[in-house]
């Protein structure tokens, strides 16, 4: 097997990995015990897994839509995490069969998709744009190197790396094939994986193909179309992310991706697409593309995120609008965006050990992404505003149900988001009690997590080696800390070092090392960009990672009548009994009065604020109780 | 001619009132020289006026709609009025010719509609509910009244009479006849001027059946809906206004008027509906009707009215919601709404010599109606926004065009808004330079007011007698002015005596006797009642009975960016070069800084506020330059 050498440092895989916290064991056990099931059913019930059959007849009910197969790919791929980190023997043969049933589906050719082999046989490869084809595939194919990566089996990976090598003899660049790829990128990052399996460079060379052929002309979802016999002009009648240049940005195919300069159109296109880009730029260490990233990634941190680290704005695209249009209470923020986000930050840490893009891994993970799921494991938001006024509730599954299966392969596999490894460095990117075999050059180095973050900032990491060995620990100096301490098994280190945000402790290490870390957690306040209009005037308030709301189940006061005094004290508690154990902060602040108001609309006195006491949750916990109105930004006083 | 007195006061007509000023002046003469051409142009090149001709056949161009009729009669009603005001033979005749052609269009019953003549002959009465028909019967009698008193002809007077006798015959309480009204209020206001113009008490009559009809049960519009062959079942593919308890409300049919305790559905029909109602009540001196009117109005203006005088907030009824409900950017406030809160307030005080119900009179005639025609006179709006990002601009006409004919018959008749008449009184509502004829008991008063309101609140009054007479002086005192000074013949006056917020001068008066008053005029900071979410923590400006509002074209900041502080100085100064000369405000204001973030989205320190000059002009005036944002309402700093 012949692998690239990948750049800079690589994840530690999350089988590698024992967490064992307060914070995400409860939810990967969660995960695997109800989520797990519930979404079972669900495939189940919704005839997304039977449809592999392959039995629908035209005149039946529940005709396989396009995009079903991602969903039960999603759901495989999240099992087969799931039963290495919560081994469990029913659902693996339960996993076991859902794979059997897939695999049957393979035609001859390799061709593996429910929707165009039974319901429109004679249209495959006709609409790339728009129906999912190859998207369907990338997720079949990441299902099948999770599967044998869990299970050693190579059944799964075997059918797919048929269907992979149909698909190369179907697209590129050479005479005779399409030149397509597909609208919802997804297909790029599955090709690295499958190549990082089977070490078969075809893959990683179609991966390449894919990636580079968005933005090329002529455009071929026009010369698809053209095929199909449609009338291309651009009309009022069509949305407008199907229209004029947004018809192009939609699937990030505007212009080449080695000349994009903002990340935008479909937000989970978006990072699917570049967290894709991001691993290819890794293994054939290019420099040029991964510049490109960097840009694309900061420009989108810079100007395109919410303080949830949610992104795509837009319900009309699912996606991006401008630069700082980030309304609350209609963000579309959808939870399979922030996933993609988290996905893409992780990325780029192999290149570029900065934490800046560990803090968005870490503000993407710990609020805008895990807000999609109920605290037990069976609800979902799609959206994920931030402000609600009591309508926005949690759904047990979607009709376009992408989210519930992101969320639950992104809990399962959460242990390899936390360390990485390369020949001389051991990185610790997330605070996590957790338990992490790293490969540090030829060395096995255990590095052993004690913390209750995201509650407390401090952590100690001890390091297990069989002998004393001289390499570096880094690690990341979260951004929401102003300073920290450290010292080395009871004594403060001198010679802090520190480089783009990661500590760096370069020495011998010897086995039982302890590194005491401690990174305050003071409640802060927040302030967005002067740019942002709909959060001028306002504070949102985060403590550690974890960005905080208010919900009406806690605060009595209409939301619009609390204003936070610039001298406010806030009370951090940890409250063992509320929402699976959260800390609250409880703030005196001031409430507009109806005092004098009696019959009157408008006057020429303001209303008076009077003392009230108003009580912050974390946001990814909202609506877990009784439904009511939700708000992460707060009007401030006294500024 | 038997016409029943009319309790408390009565208006003086607006042919009475001589407007010599330079805020109404210009536009009356601009509404004669401009807006009426203008729309008359409109009214041909639509075919709503060469509609009556009648040669309409099926398959032709311009199929005549259901409330074309209507604005051909608001503005045969405008006309009439201008004439009267500013003398035109060329209009005259042009009106003549139009009242002409509507003549020609009755048939031999007396019916009088061009749809349901020529489009749906079968249909007549069929669709009360939905299609306008007595609506528009209601407005071409507004107009008969109208063109019979500015020009003594009685042709379109009697045409009018034959048509209302013809009405009469069909609806009414007595078996045979229909018990229905139409869905759109109009016609019984419209049926108590032509009580007032003939002394036919049946007109009287019949409005008074046609008012506490609305509310019966069976609900007529159902029994009408099954006479069609509808199925009445409420589905969810009706809009809301047409479902439930709302689709009562839409056409004030919840329950019958003296069991209404507030103002709900669209806002157009409820004015015009509280407005013969409150002529009703007024005639028949009908105290429990008018405490009904009382409680009604008094919720409006609590509870449900914007600060520009502007109702009605959602698009989807035109109409209202729930209390406090009052979004700007989304604001529909139509600008006939705002009209007919001018016409019911104005009604009101005839009982009820109240300064609530001026100040409500005021608000709404300087900002939220006059809003919605242009400087130039040509251009509109339908809806009055409080806020725009720049998108909202006037325009010259509409596809359902009730605007521009109803600002033009206000316009036209502002006189009949300035003074009233009692057997003992003299009563001034609003300060606009004119000279106003009273008919106090049976004394003629000539009352000759010199002011430069709305930008300066001095005001002289002086009294024009034949003889000494004793009679009482009765002058609003605005509700924006907290204490006001008022002197006789240059002493100041002892013993004033203010009674409901109206000034009572009672003493035997002599030619020219001169009433000193002012008011003086602050730019007041406006708040609004903490129920109103969207106002929260939020000023607006008013000076006067000007409320003001910025506009891009003359501030460079961003909106969203500008507070004012609390202890901003304001400096007032009028511009006659300015949007046809306006007092505008001057204020230091601050403004968010973009200091310190460059590549920043998100921050612990707040955004620095440095020194800016903001400029506050007119709301009624905005939009009448260069396209851009508009705000009424700002942040306020330092609270």
């Amino acid at each position: 097997m012949s692998i690239k050498n990948i750049g800079g440092n690589v994840p530690v895989a999350f089988h590698k990995v024992k967490i064992q916290d307060n914070f995400w064991e409860p939810r990967i056990k969660t995960n695997a015990a109800q989520t797990l099931y519930s979404q079972l059913n669900k495939l189940n019930e919704t005839h997304r897994l039977p449809a592999f059959k392959m039995d629908w007849k035209p005149g039946d009910e529940f005709e396989p839509h396009i995009f079903w197969d991602s969903d039960v790919a999603k759901w495989i791929e999240g099992a087969s995490y799931s039963i290495i980190v919560c081994p469990d023997p029913k659902m693996e043969k339960l996993l076991d069969e859902a794979v059997d049933l897939v695999i049957s589906a393979q035609q001859p050719d390799g061709y593996l998709n429910v929707h165009y082999t039974v319901v429109e046989p004679d249209k495959r490869w006709s609409n790339l744009r728009d129906c999912h084809e190859l998207y369907c595939a990338g997720h079949l194919i990441e299902a099948a190197v999770a599967h044998y990566r869990a299970t050693g089996k190579r059944k799964m990976l075997d059918c797919l790396c048929r269907y992979a090598d149909y698909i190369d003899s179907v697209f590129g660049v050479e005479p005779g094939k399409k030149r397509g790829y597909c609208g919802h990128p997804e297909l790029e990052l599955a090709l690295i994986k499958l190549y990082e399996a089977t070490g078969n460079e075809g893959y990683l060379k179609l991966s390449s193909y894919f990636i580079e052929e968005h933005g090329q002309r002529p455009f071929y979802f026009d010369i698809e179309a053209i095929e199909r016999g449609e009338d291309i002009t651009p009309t009022d009648a069509l949305p407008p992310h199907m229209r004029g240049g947004e018809r192009y940005e939609y699937t990030q195919a505007d212009v080449p991706i080695r000349e994009q300069t903002k990340v935008a159109g479909h937000a989970v296109r978006a990072m699917y697409f570049y967290s894709g880009a991001a691993d290819l730029a890794g293994i054939n260490d290019d420099q040029e593309l991964y510049s490109v990233l960097k840009r694309l990634l900061d420009s989108l941190i810079n100007k395109r995120m919410y303080i949830t680290g949610g992104i795509g704005p837009a319900a009309s695209n699912e996606g991006f609008t401008t630069d700082y249009d980030l309304p609350n209470r209609t963000a579309y923020a959808e939870t399979c965006a922030a996933i993609g986000l988290i996905m893409w930050s992780h990325r780029m840490l192999r290149f570029d050990l900065d934490n800046r893009y560990g803090d968005v891994m870490e503000r993407a993970l710990y609020n805008g992404s895990i807000s999609g799921i109920s605290l037990c494991g069976n609800k979902y938001f799609y959206e994920n505003p931030l402000a609600s006024n009591g309508n926005h509730h949690r759904v047990d599954w979607f009709g376009c149900s992408c989210c519930p299966t992101n969320i639950l392969r992104l809990i399962a596999s959460l242990g390899g988001y936390i360390y990485s490894q390369s020949t001389a460095d051991a990185i610790v990117h997330l605070y996590v009690q957790s338990e992490g075999e790293l490969q540090v050059g030829d060395k096995i180095v255990k590095l052993s997590q004690k913390t209750n973050n995201p509650w407390d900032g401090a952590v100690s990491i001890s390091v297990g080696l069989d002998q004393p060995s001289k390499f570096s620990v880094k690690c990341r100096v979260p951004g929401w800390c102003d300073s920290f301490e450290v010292g080395i098994n009871g004594e403060p280190l001198e010679d802090v070092v520190v480089k783009n945000g990661y500590l760096q402790i370069e020495r011998e290490w010897r086995d039982g090392d302890c590194i005491e870390l401690n990174f305050p957690m003071l409640v802060k306040r927040m302030y967005a960009n002067p740019n942002i209009n709909e959060d001028a005037g306002l504070v949102a308030l985060q403590r550690g990672p974890v960005l905080y709301c208010l919900e009406g189940t806690d605060n009595a006061e209409q939301p619009h009548r609390i204003f936070l005094p610039e001298d406010a004290e806030f009370e951090a508690a940890f409250e063992a009994d509320l929402l699976d154990g959260v800390t609250t902060i409880t703030i005196d602040a001031l409430c507009l009065d109806d005092e004098g108001w009696e019959d009157k609309l408008y006057r020429d006195t303001p209303p008076v604020l009077r003392p009230a006491t108003i009580k912050a949750v974390p946001y990814y916990a909202w609506d877990n109780r009784e439904p009511d109105w939700m708000s992460v930004w707060l009007k401030e006083s006294g500024s």
